[in-house]
């Protein structure tokens, strides 16, 4: 049993900003990816967070991804946008992707952004809660590195494919949906291999197909099982025509492990969408039905054992406040890890 | 092991037209119904199929349901439109909401439609595959009686909630998801009672939230397991929010079972959405990004023992290609059961 140690917000933004600012990214851009990284260490999503960024500076030391993109508007209209991402950073293509986005929701009453040539983006939740400020229901979709084989096989087609919500409130935690369709996010598997420990059986296959409780295994196999079966498989289809078919980026074998190595551009595809409720019915009618049903799941009777019933994001929501008032929590390899990174990359900053 | 009666689609469709005008659904209306219902039973989704008429017409003549509604649009926009369904039969009123909805996407590259004052609405793929025939993406959710509970409790608050999602091909068929956000769709619970069989432990629960192999308990408990746990339960509420609390709808505890006995009116909800990949790429570029997407699938590596790897709905249309030709096979309990029902009714049509 080891401890973690608690870091403060602040140093994690101060370390990330340092470290891409080393390798050419400029620095209001580096703000942006250092915020989103240090915001799902805060909400305890740490499989997305700063400890991401070690592998989003070798991607960029090596030339695969682009400190300095040229992203662009190739086709548009008053309800949707196609964007070239130019190799970027994931974080900087998808947050302007779901300004154009909201944007024009809130004048068209929904919109959808479409991206090509980009990176890994992070935590999806990222680009849904952000039309939360807007009083919108946002969406977001990426593909990611082909992993899940679709039912009774063992090639990978489909990424870890997550799907993203975000729904306003009026009092409460907004609703946040963020789930891979594979049965875990890769990254877990990824930060248990750091960690040491083993997985769950169901988390990872072998290269045949048979389960694995071993994490370096399940990530060499180059396979993972959907979620809920041939349901999960169908959703991680779902996300792949939306993300990749739809967009012009990579789809299916295309983004197999060989085509990722460091230094090869990457066309990940992304898809966003938002939806403003005030054209069904007046925001603050739809903010109290949001309460309402809230309400019912809150007070909904507790099986054996259980102490409270969570909303989704909720739990997010309530370790993001613990975590900005005694910092966030990082288990010792991780920690450790992020400061030789940083000693090697020369950054200034000291995590303890 | 008993055999299967093969009854052809044609018989199925008179017999339930003849059925709904016995109750008073005009001739024009019977038929969209009888269609949409012995389609599902082509694709082999007997639980939505011809069978499930008997509950429809138990609540239009006990009064729960409208069998000559004033469907209305009560807010519309260039994309998206609010209809009053006036306690229609849910095939009526969905059928117009996606037809409403595919031509607003044509012009306007995509749209949304959401019901109020509803009823069950059939397969949702019927809804979905209504925007194949125009090139677009096709997409519902529908809401339904209070069932699954959130993780951790054992008060159910949300519908089996579906998700179907269909998407045009060149030449392959179509991708169609149709799947129910609770482990399994509660029709599915209902055909194994009436066939006298188990469940398999996982389909439902008791009401303290203990798994159970008995349909009659899975089904008197009131609640059901979502798929993949608290993913599912998110997926779940995802749906319950889009069909529910932004249509108008009943949602959450309000669509418990004992607000939804045959002589009440029920206010079930449902949301369409349509989106035209043309805005994106040229829809024949789109088509054969799919067919390449299709071919990885269908080439994929088997794990051993399977004999080809499906793509989401492809299974039903193959069923569809033996069942036009063959019949559609009846499982004794419920060719009896129907045939029993003609009986009552007075429907002239022998099934056999």
């Amino acid at each position: 049993m080891t401890t973690d140690t608690r870091v403060q917000a602040d140093k994690l933004r101060t370390f990330c900003y340092e470290a891409l600012e080393k390798v050419g990214v400029p620095p209001a851009d580096a703000r942006i990816v250092a915020d989103i990284q240090v915001e799902s260490d805060l909400r305890g999503v740490h499989s997305h967070g700063t400890i991401a960024i070690v592998g989003y500076i070798g991607r960029i030391k090596a030339g695969g991804t682009n400190p300095r993109p040229n992203i662009k508007i190739v086709k548009e209209s008053a309800n949707h946008a196609l964007i070239d991402a130019d190799w970027a950073l994931g974080q900087l293509v998808g947050t302007r992707a779901m300004e154009i986005c909201t944007a024009k929701a809130k004048k068209a009453g929904m919109a959808t952004a479409g991206v090509f040539h980009s990176n890994h983006y992070g935590a999806a939740a990222t680009y849904s809660m952000m039309a939360l400020k807007q009083d919108l229901i946002g969406f977001t979709v990426t593909n990611a590195a082909a992993i899940i084989p679709p039912t009774g096989s063992k090639t990978g087609i489909f990424g870890t494919n997550p799907i993203s919500m975000a729904v306003p409130t009026a009092r409460s935690y907004p609703y946040v949906l963020d789930i891979a369709t594979s049965h875990v996010a890769t990254q877990k598997i990824v930060q248990a291999r750091r960690e040491g420990q083993k997985i769950p059986l169901g988390w990872g296959m072998d290269k045949d197909g048979n389960p694995t409780d071993d994490p370096a295994v399940a990530l060499t196999s180059g396979i993972q099982p959907p979620m809920a079966g041939h349901k999960g498989y169908g959703l991680a289809m779902m996300v792949e025509i939306l993300a990749g078919v739809l967009t012009g980026a990579w789809f299916g074998r295309a983004s197999e492990a060989k085509n990722w190595a460091p230094q090869m551009k990457t066309n990940i595809g992304h898809f966003f969408m938002a939806l403003d409720p005030s054209i069904y019915m007046p925001i603050d009618t739809f903010k109290e039905r949001m309460e309402q049903l809230i309400d019912e799941i809150h007070s909904a009777e507790k099986m054996e054992g259980v102490e409270r019933i969570y909303v989704p994001g909720e739990i997010e929501y309530l370790k993001r406040e613990d975590y900005l008032k005694n910092g966030i929590p990082f288990p010792p390899a991780t920690l450790a890890r992020l400061e030789d990174f940083g000693r090697e990359i020369g950054v200034s900053v000291k995590l303890r």
